[in-house]
């Protein structure tokens, strides 16, 4: 089965981009996901075919229109009505490794692209669309934010990755960083790779990866550390009460 | 003066991709900012050029090599020592538009994208490269996410945007979400634009958008509300109160 895309954007152009190299490139030409982007300009009705309009209330730039996008929106609606409806803006839900994968595991996804200042907010009032956000910053437009995303979702399409490569052991699969990497030269500029991982015994290993897995997410990620819910595996409990009280 | 940015990847061709058009695009040929891309595997020494390695330990997939990457990291830190240098991984701190605008501000960036299962982390140890996530989510290596950061950067440039769109009321300068937007038809589909953004009172339609903004921000992004110190401004203390005590 495909993994179907459908973008709705200004700038169809930008698309497939970096998406049409390396991995999700080569899975692209393989059909193991297929791409199609939707010119939202096609669904203007006036003679400038005009997709936006100044702010009501004042201020700068410009605002998508809800006529113009609904008319977008509820074609891509009827013609796929089992692929969810994304739009990308910083207003949204923060993109998740969990909420990835459940799209990896799914039909395809249709994505709106904001430009401008934003959308008119009655869109969202009105049509079933799933604001997300992939990061807090701004970007131009949705467009990258929607490449973003789908870099992340074809990855873990069945087929695009060895069977080899699921992708269980990475960074928030577990809700921790994934543990540090090293590879050979053994020796680099006299800094060597820690010896429990030369040593062949994959007990030792595991439980070590499993330790700076937990200790990079607590000093470097607090946040995500809380939400893992703390020392629950393997830490001494005072390593959590410190954490805590902070 | 022009925002120089470098990236170190190996796979160039992905550059300047969706940053070619639009807004970035039409900067890039006023020369409000420049981009070179560097081949990662030129730096590498043995005769089949390889640049990554199985992982010590054991697991899935390959390894990006220190001796490698450092000979490509010192050639740019040499020739660019004035720039700060990015690695794009999911082990790194959280952007945030703070850090997007500081950047902006500067020379430049240089960016290292990893690809595979990641960098040999004694790179990180051995030279002064700042770590940065785009999100909690896992890519298919940091070129997507070094597209991202350069799209939030250089739309901030001087020059890119008009003056009249600094970006300052924009989502996360303030710690907040934006307001939600509206636009023209004042009545669509029965559902008009709230009556105050009609009024022309720009105090009250002021308050209005930053009564909107605390309040998406709050019911939306706790975690944001909560970094931003809650209900400091004009909010009742109660929903304070209620809301530290989830």
């Amino acid at each position: 089965m495909t993994f179907a895309a459908t973008v709705l954007t200004l700038y169809p152009e930008m698309f497939p981009g970096p998406l049409g190299h390396s991995l999700a490139g080569r899975a692209l030409g393989e059909g193991l996901w297929s791409l199609e982007t939707v010119q939202i300009r096609d669904f203007a009705t006036d003679k400038h075919r005009s997709v936006d309009d100044t702010p009501a209330g004042g201020g700068a730039g410009m605002v998508m229109r809800a006529d113009v996008l609904s008319r977008a929106v509820d074609d891509v609606l009827a013609r796929r009505p089992e692929v969810p409806l994304l739009a990308m803006t910083p207003r949204g839900v923060p993109l998740s490794q969990a909420r990835v994968r459940s799209l990896a595991a799914g039909p395809g996804v249709s994505i709106l692209c904001g430009r401008f200042e934003g959308v008119d907010e009655r869109l969202f009032e009105a049509r079933p669309i799933e604001q997300v956000s992939i990061g807090d910053y701004v970007l131009s437009g949705g467009e990258m934010a929607a490449l973003t995303l789908l870099d992340a979702c074809i990855r873990l399409v069945p087929g695009v990755m060895g069977a080899a490569s699921s992708g269980t052991e990475e960074s928030f699969e577990s809700g921790l960083l994934e543990y540090p990497q090293y590879t050979r030269p053994n020796d680099w500029e006299g800094r060597t790779i820690p010896e429990v991982l030369r040593s062949g015994d994959h007990a030792r290993i595991g439980a070590w990866r499993q330790s700076r897995a937990e200790t990079d997410t607590r000093l470097r990620r607090p946040d995500l550390w809380e939400r893992h819910g703390g020392a629950r595996v393997g830490e001494p409990s005072g390593a959590r009460r410190e954490n805590k009280d902070e």
